[in-house]
């Protein structure tokens, strides 16, 4: 159903009050959609809305909408069904939403919550977004080791329907710890009287709270798990972190990654508003002007050559713009190594070895051509011949930087993505302008 | 375990043929990591070890090796244990290993598998790799829509083990045509004479075999499925898409729009052949050298004028710079929406104002700063205001191509991320010189 068509009919079913029509109409579609569908309504049509619906089809689209449109429902709804709608979500649902509310709204709500859940949240609240402890839930299934499948089948069908995760079973210790994780298969397939512990699988991965979800999502990739278990220090579960979560980040990662590297902060979009996009996008142009600054103030050096041989001018900008792309090049491939965790600084640094020949050749290829058309042109061999030696200069500054930058950030727990390619263009404007207006000057009787 | 010790301990019971201590090693160890530890084994322990093991844990090696080393496996293995081996696979696995080895060992082992098998997997060969169809796999549970909850649990049980989804019940009617998903959790804890139909879920999503796998990822993570029935015209299911290979698409198709922004093939990494890092950089480059040279034109249509006010070459390198930047912060927005199925080009166009009119102030924010500090250097107001509206002039072709190029590349059906970058440097290198070096021209009476 096309989303204008999907706003009509529920404006309609809730103006004239037509419950049913409205419910089968929410059963009809996805939860997404609808909450997409909704972020155009005005408060008091929401409002109308909510009183219609019941907490738990309240929950579903809670649960799909965006951050702004969470914020706004919470503002006008009233807390005590806000509460009500609560029961219906899992854990870190709630905890996401909590974290982008008033800290009133939040104390208050909390407050009403049930004293266990209340607790949940408030372990979950004290977790860092971005790591293992801030995407995981806590509705799972853990089972004693020492129970056996017909007592774990019995509770499994009890607990299944309020967790995410029923393929996977948690069986526990006596003091919490994680020991094993059962396979639902197993369960289903054993006889009555085996116990848990003779079924599970006792190699299992798991991540601290405090593990980087970008590491989290690294594993869950490497290995293809359907959930990753979270414990403490004693090894005890804290909650479990389920792949849906994980195509989150891997896709919130990824945008920033891709966006950061040209300076757009991540959460930018086609048709943010204007002053938000100046906001995001001014900063890095006013870092990248004194890049720019410095790059013509190299220039700015040689201007006496220049005038001598204006073809330095128009031949200058080759250098610098080379060295720039063959140096992006190295970058992409260092920062998305270094992404993927492919990149081991301490056994792979030698590879640097190889970029170096690798701005050698490809700067002699790419120099030989310009060097011959230059010469062509301007009938000059010794222009011909510099700005061969440029490029082959830049382009090997360019594979040592694009490569050398991300590795150091990373050093220093810098996001590689962010800030490289700054340096990187300013390692390739200075340096080719320099190495080839240098040369020009030192070699100047032979150009005029 | 560290590799190196891995790959010892390995070595180690292979030559002493110490069977039991080796799957207690396997055992005890992710096959990923198994396998990419025996990918620096020579052939003949590789050989020996494989006689060492069962079909089922050769299949787990298998399953988890790159496609180097499962080609070379299949180069020394025989045919009819590899086929064994094939047994313990899942189908779009196996598809995968026979999409890469030699023909005539594909069509040997197909001859050799099961009449059945061979059928779902010559099927699965008939789709294109990067397809709904070529990422599906056929090992599901489906059931009668008239099928009762004590019948579908006994199958269940029987099939279960032998899916790679037991949480997701496919329900089928008389045609084999997909009416609905039922969930483990319903089924576990409905009546033993409930019917599936009654409990199924009739509101699901599907693709066609030929749904490209970048829509196929978009629609997992929109809608946080778990699992994607894949059917045909008639809507009889052929096959599911688990998340796991959904993320491998993800990661697979965002580091290629990463690396091919900046003109590097997605299969390049760190540590690549020196030779094959030439073959897939030098000829991006030798494209970018193309537009270098038309930047280069540019500035020496303008040599008699440069000859004279010689500031001009140190201050062009900001112009053009500048608009390069400005650009690619378009641009990434762009590739970004579009990849994330966000941007609609019919409904979206407009917005090409709001980038325009944020070139006008960016560009006059970074341009005013500029004017100011090149007046101050040269003492040349012109000069400075010539900046100036060089520098808005060529922010807002950078937005106009930033935001119109990927669009229009993804209008013709080509991707995005792949030239968009080459087009948009020509342009703002070209406009800004042709702009600041135009404009001086036409003022130079005022500027010598």
């Amino acid at each position: 159903m096309e989303l204008k068509e999907l706003q009509e009919l529920m404006l309609n079913f809730i103006s004239t009050g037509n419950v049913k029509e409205l419910k089968e109409l929410l059963e009809a579609n996805y939860a997404i959609d609808i909450a997409n569908a909704l972020t155009d309504f005005e408060d008091d049509s929401l409002l109308l809305l909510f009183e219609l619906l019941d907490a738990n089809e309240i929950a579903l689209i809670m649960e799909e909408a965006e951050d702004d449109f969470q914020r706004r429902i919470v503002e006008f709804i009233d807390l005590k069904k806000m509460v009500q709608v609560f029961t219906h979500m899992s854990s870190d649902d709630i905890t996401d939403i909590l974290g982008i509310i008033k800290v009133n709204q939040r104390k208050e709500l909390l407050k009403l919550m049930k004293e266990r859940d209340s607790k949940d949240i408030q372990m979950l609240l004290g977790f860092q977004q971005d790591t293992a402890g801030g995407i995981m839930t806590t509705q799972y299934i853990a089972l004693r080791r020492n129970l056996c499948i017909k007592d774990a089948l019995i509770k499994i069908k009890n607990i299944g329907p309020k967790t995410e995760v029923i393929e996977s079973i948690f069986v526990i210790g006596i003091n919490n710890e994680l020991v094993g994780i059962a396979d639902l298969r197993d369960v289903l397939i054993s006889s009555d009287d085996c116990l848990l512990q003779d079924i599970m699988n006792e190699n299992i991965l798991y991540v601290y709270p405090d593990t980087d979800q970008e590491e989290v999502s690294l594993i869950v990739s490497k290995y293809d798990l359907k959930v990753l278990p979270v414990v403490n220090r004693k090894h005890a579960i804290l909650g479990i972190i389920t792949v849906d979560d994980v195509i989150d980040v891997i896709v919130e990662e990824h945008t920033e990654d891709l966006l950061m590297l040209s300076g757009v902060s991540k959460d930018e979009k086609i048709g943010s508003k204007l002053s938000v996009s100046i906001q995001r996008r001014l900063p890095w142009l006013f870092i990248n002007l004194v890049t720019a600054f410095l790059a013509s103030f190299t220039v700015g050096l040689f201007e006496d050559v220049i005038v001598q041989v204006v073809a330095l001018a128009a031949a200058m900008p080759i250098v610098a713009g080379m060295g720039g792309n063959a140096g992006t090049q190295t970058l992409s491939i260092m920062i998305r190594s270094i992404a993927l965790g492919e990149v081991d600084i301490k056994n792979d640094w030698k590879y640097i070895i190889n970029e170096i020949f690798l701005g050698l050749i490809n700067g002699f290829a790419t120099g030989i051509i310009t060097g011959f058309i230059i010469y062509l042109k301007y009938d000059n061999l010794f222009l011909g011949i510099i700005i061969l030696v440029a490029m082959i200069g830049n382009l090997v500054i360019a594979s040592f930087f694009g490569f050398l930058i991300p590795l150091l950030l990373k050093r220093f727990h810098l996001d590689p993505a962010v800030s490289s390619s700054i340096f990187l263009t300013t390692a390739t404007d200075v340096g080719g302008f320099f190495i080839f207006l240098g040369m020009a000057k030192m070699f100047l009787p032979y150009l005029v």
